[in-house]
């Protein structure tokens, strides 16, 4: 990846590029070591994270310009992104924030003066595995995963971007399914429970949880056990696809009534 | 209200007051007569209805954009209004209506360029009584409720605006605590399935619904009963305000008991 690709340098393209006014932020979401975590990127010299970003190309619908965003900035493609929220608030970017970050790669104030204004953000989320991402950022950023309970100090409002985007999860878990995106297609119920653990920050009574996944309808038990060492063999289950893909596709919208 | 008010009027004043790209379009639905109407307006002189719709302010959060909007736009003030989806497609907006409307209000071609760009539409939405309105929109204006089983031709992508609103709200009626909205304090649970029937568009039987509603805990049973001339006086019901309210918060779980 080459500096055209970077997002600073886009800065430079301005207006003839791009719309004013408009950017669009990804919350990346992926469960690894039994804990959700957050895929943030930053420049190279500015000490604040952000999540990846970036700006809505004339020509472009608004999806598109997520998905490109994505991959300029992360190297991540192929994506299930879903809109979550627009942040529409007059004073969510802190215009001194930009000005370093324009003074920083010596962009001409004049060029990027388009990028000191007001910014409405469309918000975009993803859940993934961990292992589907092969980072690959511009070579002026970089880009790491952060667990949720422990993120950096972040550029503009992007940490209530990030906690509203967590917010809905939580809110939707009962009901959004969600380990199919982060689960092995054979898993166990502890691994299952985990990921909800992971997700709503706390502990989950184990036989509830079990027995309320099996009353959902969306798994089902295998005949199969997993060889584990020392512990008992545990038994496998699998999502139960068309199910699945059928309460997916109330996901979003339920998450969006709920704010 | 006078003509500094309306929102064609609004195009002449341009970029200096308004930001470019960014509309803001509201689905304003309300239950009357057994049927969902929503709210729509019209230049004077145009033939095509439209959402109450448009600008954000260079200084104004777009949720006060849509408060103003709606108050200019139909009179209507105090609106519990929500965001629930943008709209971002580059073609949304075809160029041919707008460059219509403008003819038709004699606004100068350069004045009036800037409405003849793409917008991305930031999508509000509100459950109202009907009752709650009183109209009074600009003078070059009208403003209707339509049922949402007889909708005219609407102005640019505001059908699928509007049916995403209304598909959104369906998916999440099992769930979303409507009646509040739109029913009075002391009402009958055929008024409730009414509502039901209307936002579902089909049939609801009647005693699975009875017997749900009072299962979810959040009306009860008063004692008294509605006189009703020849018909048999039905038993009247209110809602629990404090469950209604930690429904409201909690939607998803709610859904989820549910599944």
């Amino acid at each position: 990846m080459n500096k055209e690709e970077s997002s600073l340098y886009r800065i430079s393209e301005g207006l003839d590029m791009f719309l004013p006014h408009v950017s669009v932020d990804c919350v990346i979401l992926a469960f690894h070591s039994k804990s959700l975590k957050v895929l943030l990127n930053r420049f190279k010299g500015y000490d604040k994270w952000m999540l990846p970003g970036g700006f809505v190309k004339r020509e472009e619908d608004t999806h598109d310009s997520a998905l490109r965003i994505l991959a300029e900035r992360t190297g991540l493609n192929d994506v299930y992104l879903k809109q979550f929220h627009f942040f529409g608030k007059k004073d969510r970017v802190k215009l001194d924030e930009n000005r370093e970050l324009l003074e920083l790669y010596g962009i001409d104030k004049k060029i990027g003066d388009w990028y000191l204004q007001r910014f409405i953000s469309l918000g975009y989320y993803a859940l993934t595995k961990c292992k589907d991402i092969d980072i690959a950022c511009a070579e002026n950023e970089e880009v790491a995963w952060f667990a949720i309970e422990d993120i950096p100090s972040l550029y503009a409002d992007h940490k209530h971007i990030l906690d509203t985007a967590i917010s809905l999860i939580r809110k939707g878990i009962g009901f959004i399914p969600i380990g199919y995106e982060l689960l092995p297609e054979k898993f166990t119920i502890p691994e299952l429970r985990v990921i909800y653990e992971a997700i709503l920050g706390r502990k989950i009574d184990r036989r509830n949880f079990q027995r309320k996944m099996l009353s959902i309808g969306l798994i089902k038990p295998l005949n199969e056990t997993r060889k584990s060492g020392a512990h008992k063999s545990p038994n496998l289950y699998t999502f139960i696809k068309e199910k699945y893909e059928e309460a997916k596709a109330y996901e979003l919208q339920f998450m969006t009534n709920s704010l």
